[in-house]
């Protein structure tokens, strides 16, 4: 049984960005299982994104698809990746947003998703979720094989990681994400 | 496979109305998929809720059945109605809503929603979405033939669509919704 | 066929919180329905999370499990209770929040939880959503019998119920939500 769709953008809840995501997918893939994991990420903030995708991937099933969404550069020339760890596939903007969760689950295979077969048409400049992310998450939760996304790549963007350090009398660290408690 | 159930409504994240609505439509039809579009439309909002279901329906699998509560005139007389286009299904109450998204896909079946055997009783005053709406949707997702909802119509409430005007030096048009980009 | 996991908290939408237990339950049972009630009660409010499930709960089908964490005694030594009524069964801490719910659906069956196998581990002091509620619904909707989750007890702690008292002149009440509308 292959894992379930995950869900990470910064679309909000407000609009009908998500709803719209997944009617394509369940277009492309009508057994589709999609959850959403959250889509409040404050809009384009990559940092915060790439840090709950780092804490909360390890919980969800193996195979499961994440499909992450905060990309400040939509429409221009940055590539998007398709990641893949023993437990769990990953496709995202190659903007700094896989760059933690690899902390957790090292990655075992990297691949540039180029193949625009499996795009929606006509591709806008603004809403790759729908026209890029959407059909291809469908289309590897169907059991499509990786290869035929595009080349594999080495190069992956990563944001350093702000590892706290301490001294004998105090911690100094970055506040990343503050919760509702 | 019968299509999704997909959700558009003012209700908000806040009350539980839409996790009741999804308890009666489960209530009914154990295996229903629902697909939340959005529930924030600004309460009573028929011109957005309209602009939405316009612009996201093209993008949801053949046979998806969309539910839209946006209903001012809740417990007045206004009548409900079902639509049928090549693709979809529609159900919503006669105020507006259904105006727009016949620009994308033209109807051919209009009926009157008035089978009250469908219905949760009692049909309470204020909440025709948990009472009327979703097991009526519930009905038609496992199979109900649309003449059991009731008499057709040729009639339906139409919002004129503020079509943008453009001259030698100016485009005027009217704002009808903004994202949160 | 088993009913769906429904799930009240205090989570909100902002955090992943709700995203990872929903991955927590399909990693123990990925063919589980989960359903969202609401995650808006404001943070610890029991009152409120005990009106809403109260209200909500005879809409969905028979057999749903109600998962309500609305938890301000995490960490602490507060029990973990199962009940069950004719037809549903609810995971809560024991502060009161299923106090109303049972004035609609009897309880027929009251058990702690206790059984740590169950867990996730290490259980954690702040997210019991995700170490004991999302792996214990998951076994119940899975079909465990109610005897492996702990012994039966008979104490439930109550809220008591603030009735409208009505005299010639006047109706006093506590007004315990106010919706969008």
């Amino acid at each position: 049984m292959p894992g379930p769709i995950v869900l990470l953008t910064d679309f909000g809840e407000s609009d009908p960005f998500v709803g719209v995501m997944k009617g394509v997918i369940l277009s492309r893939h009508p057994k589709a299982r999609i959850v959403d994991l959250t889509h409040q990420i404050p809009p384009q903030d990559v940092r915060m994104g790439a840090f709950h995708l780092m804490t909360a991937a390890p919980f969800f099933p193996k195979g499961a698809i994440f499909v992450c969404v905060v990309d400040p550069g939509v429409g221009s020339q940055r590539r998007i990746l398709w990641a893949r760890s023993a437990e769990h596939q990953f496709l995202a903007p190659d903007n700094g947003l896989l760059s933690w969760v690899e902390r957790r689950e090292p990655f075992l295979e990297l691949r540039e998703v180029r193949n625009q077969k499996l795009f929606l048409k006509p591709v806008s400049a603004t809403f790759h979720g729908r026209d890029v992310f959407a059909p291809v998450a469908a289309a590897l939760a169907k059991g499509l094989s990786p290869a035929r996304l595009g080349p594999r790549t080495r190069t992956l963007r990563r944001l350093p990681y702000p590892e706290p350090r301490s001294t004998r009398e105090r911690i100094r660290g970055v506040v990343l994400a503050v919760d509702r408690f």
